[in-house]
């Protein structure tokens, strides 16, 4: 089977490089385009980009001359990495040119007819693309997947919405330095502290869920209340959480409901969705960033510590990488359906 | 005026080191004794101690000789920072032997007639020390001050309950690696790392507040939930805290509370008693634990972020130092207040 | 090709981890037994342990039943990962008993007849191995690695040994945390800290490096002087070198001389022999030990920043990874070697 | 006494902030003008700076009006924080208006007629200012501080060379973030990591210690071999020394001229002047960065480890606060100097 040829919009940064190291191997995709901004473009990857993962650079893409992001582009389908104010301008002409677009950024994310997706929650979502193509005369479309702390949180939630209901939602959130980009916070600003402020970053998680959680007609009907802190962690975002629930449920219950997910078959079968999808912990101290968040090569989200709530129905702590499962891993989860689902065409 | 003689038990340990610090050049207190256990009894407190204050060790402190923890003792008061296993035990010799016991232990807080005091919010609940003496038969008594994260969190619950009346809180905390005592947690565990558990903590939270903001013969009726988590900070314990109100307010309001926030004029003028109690910030960044912990030479609780809470009434972040306001400097504030309010003798 | 069953002592500790983690899918061992002290032996693994490694543990070794530190011992090699003053006991009843002991313990190592070997280096020290056996009427035998800080430093040395001759070296070592195994040093001690001394570190870089670089008859006449440093670093000793040579060269001779450095033919094919052996960086800032440790899967031993030294003659930095080519590597690589050269038998 | 007003170049980065809480309760100087960029001058200085100091910023000084860094300027002396190309412009511009400028600059540490001076070790260099004066036709002048990775080591240096006579040195430092200034090195690249290279720190280790340690004439005849490291330390540069000497000497000698040494009676009893200015560690594990950098209020310079050198002579650690002795200290100290030589004058 021919792979298909992806184009990596904002290729040197910290979630393209992710891309990257993500794609090396992949059965269905290959990078064939790095793009960067007009600064880098006409380099080779290698000079342009500042590499900080640990699995080596592999030298085919080292030697890849680093295009701009604006079409024409000579792949498949297009894997947006490009910060908002970007996004919100080259993702439409990548769409217009024919392409799909699969974004992790968020200028679309809230967009009526934008697909916003967890492949193991709504993968029919993706179904507004006809809607959006037609609407905007695109013969190609935009896909997004959730910000880096909305999808942790977003599994153990809906699971809770299909067994119980759900009605309102506490989460503090503990995030990794990584989800700021390179170079991120300075050491002198983060080292022995906590910033208990994010910019953006509670009004995505108190919107997001909504829409992931409802259906392509309308929003779910729950309110979420966020605060968001970074901590001194190189990535895995941490997240407290309290649920109130619509019809009351033990804590036993849903550690058995949270076990027995599974996402449907399509889905189990894609080639980046981890096994389990959710992983359940029983010991009082995880999950821990450090110890959990490679579980599933970084595409299982893990939960821990279920119990009651005094103040609404259960709480729980939550865990997922937010570089794997919260951005890169999630764009290529939702490319892979995409193609499975025959959104994304083989010529 | 002749200044109080102090043992300090367990004055080895990181609380203990704190009072030694704060109680050089205190106008009322001096270090007489310094009490550890039989295995450092009889060395020089030079040679039992592992001094880890950045303030040296004042050379009189050094060469005192270690006693054990039992009395008799030639002191006037006693401050406790054993750990709670040993002050259920030790404590009561103390007071039985006729001294004031002021601690910063767990063991006794919630017991139903041993205050549990912030001076700044339940002053008058010293008077328990009167039916403890007349049921212990005891000429000295003990009197205790909160866990180290329900201290800081007390003090703007105390002023929207008086304001409000408060219904339910939830609050999740980032707690730091000196809460935990001298070594704590070794750097391959909470490097790069947030524990979402501390032991025994939760609990405390949850039920140390409502005796605090209660009056005397009763709690106060309101549902705490907390999560608690320890972070890779060296000292100051942020907290995320969202409230339920009885008659609802604006965050505007509120912080118009917090800032007129103002204790009794006889706590006011305790030597340890910090102006102001709370300090509010509007920045939307702030309070952070490396940049604000030292506010009021520690004993100031600063809070920010005061915002209206999609799923409680009103949410924001609290912070606090966690071995000074929350340990050893709260120790001190109590013995001050009972010191004017006759509990503690002059000679 | 069958492989060989191998028994770790020390199994639950940093290093035995590390060894463990190494041979899941090696090609010519598999882990047969899991020696601890007598207090987890009849335990399983994962019971016993408090499993640190970020790959997860293999199932089949989860449950295996934890032996005790002793023969008899149902394998065909036994790893010792044991504290030096367990393994000055332990390891000579499993030679005795007949099997070879492949030794990461410093106990050993300077021993007159045990070969401490980097097969790089010295692989035809191993020939130490008949006397030994000899004089102690052995039927197995014990080898060595040197110490974690040595190794690294040695392979440089031994390209400058052979090149030009060694006269003197000087080696400022920053050493990180996992070399003091787990848990290692408390956060509040090593967090915003080094630490100028580790016990012991200092004379065994002034004395292995010698006998390592000498013939099986004689250690080579160098002097070294070692200054060792604790870092607040997860994995990776970073050394700053200064050698003084018995013939001139110029950095660019040495340079040259690191990259053309190749082992023996038969070192260069055993499976943990990491291509190349030396890897050297001519930017100027690099290695670093995030950055770089995983070359070569860890044991690469890289090397930058070489350059004319004002009070020797050259200058350089090294880095390696200290509990892989540092530790559990090394052990593995000379069991390769002595499988390789027959000193490890088939049945 | 009349204090001198002063005013400082520089006065937002970390090393003008540093001056500034120094010089709160100076009995010499007080702040009279703060000096930045122009994007700064006019803002007042709580606008213009982002405060680190943990000591809180004087409402005297917040509300001063930042000024340009450029005469005429209403002070008696100028203490210069600028970078070193600022330096290079701006700081002549004072001297020819009539100004003293005590620098802590590089730009001019290495210029034959401006002093480079440590109080303790080459107080007469300050008569180069006559030279400079009547060769530039100045009424003002230009002093210098060392780098800060210099002073800590010239302090131990001095006094083997006035006891011994120095031949050779070899230094590696394992520096402070804080000497990259704020925000300093992103948490991403120096957490977890050793950086091996710090651009032109190891030029100036090599040469500023023969200036000081010099005559006026002549700079001393020795040669120094510097490799410099980036460590994740807030404030403190340690380094470990190697000494070759002209006369041979014990440790235990050397030691002793450590703690007998004194700096001379004027520059003894200046208000900035450390007692001891260097305190000797016989501890085998000290100084420690996070223990010992306060030592004096962050004057005093602290030696360890102090012991034989199997390759040069002796060899010895040191520490010494960064951004205190090694930076805004140093230059106040030298400001203190220079008014008790009658260099600076009261009208």
């Amino acid at each position: 089977m021919k792979k298909l040829r992806v184009g990596i919009l904002g290729a040197t940064g910290a979630v393209g490089q992710r891309m990257i190291e993500l794609l090396s191997d992949h059965p269905w995709f290959y990078v064939g385009e790095v793009c960067a901004s007009d600064r880098s473009a006409g380099k080779s990857y290698l000079e342009a980009v500042n590499w900080r993962m640990t699995t080596p650079l592999a030298p085919e893409i080292a030697q890849k001359v680093v295009q701009s992001c604006r079409p024409p582009l000579a792949v498949d389908v297009v894997f947006s990495a490009l910060p908002k104010e970007e996004a919100m301008r080259i993702e439409p002409e990548f769409a217009a040119f024919g392409l799909p677009v699969i974004s992790n950024a968020s200028a679309f994310r809230m967009h009526e007819h934008v697909p916003l997706v967890i492949p193991e929650i709504n993968p029919d979502h993706t179904h507004m693309i006809l809607e959006q193509q037609e609407r905007k005369r695109w013969k190609g479309f935009i896909v997004t997947n959730p910000n880096c702390a909305s999808i942790g949180v977003c599994l153990p939630l809906a699971v809770a919405q299909r067994a119980y209901g759900l009605r309102t939602v506490q989460v503090t959130t503990m995030q990794a330095r990584s989800g700021a980009g390179f170079p991120g916070p300075s050491a002198a600003v983060i080292d022995d502290n906590v910033l208990p402020w994010i910019g953006g970053e509670e009004d995505k998680l108190e919107t997001e869920p909504q829409k992931i959680l409802g259906s392509i007609e309308q929003a779910a009907d729950f309110s979420v209340s966020a605060q968001c802190n970074r901590v001194n962690v190189s990535d895995g975002h941490l997240e407290c959480v309290s649920i109130g629930l619509r019809s009351k449920a033990t804590a036993i219950d849903f550690i058995s409901e949270l076990q027995n997910f599974r996402p449907n078959q399509m889905v189990s079968s894609l080639p980046s969705s981890p096994s389990p999808a959710i992983q359940v912990f029983l010991e009082e101290d995880r999950p821990q960033p450090k110890l959990d968040r490679h579980v599933g090569r970084g595409m299982t989200v893990t939960v821990g510590r279920v119990r009651d709530c005094p103040v609404l129905d259960l709480k729980f702590v939550v865990l997922s990488h937010n570089t794997i499962r919260g951005a890169a891993g999630a764009a290529i989860l939702n490319a892979e359906l995409l193609l499975a689902q025959g959104f994304i065409k083989r010529d």
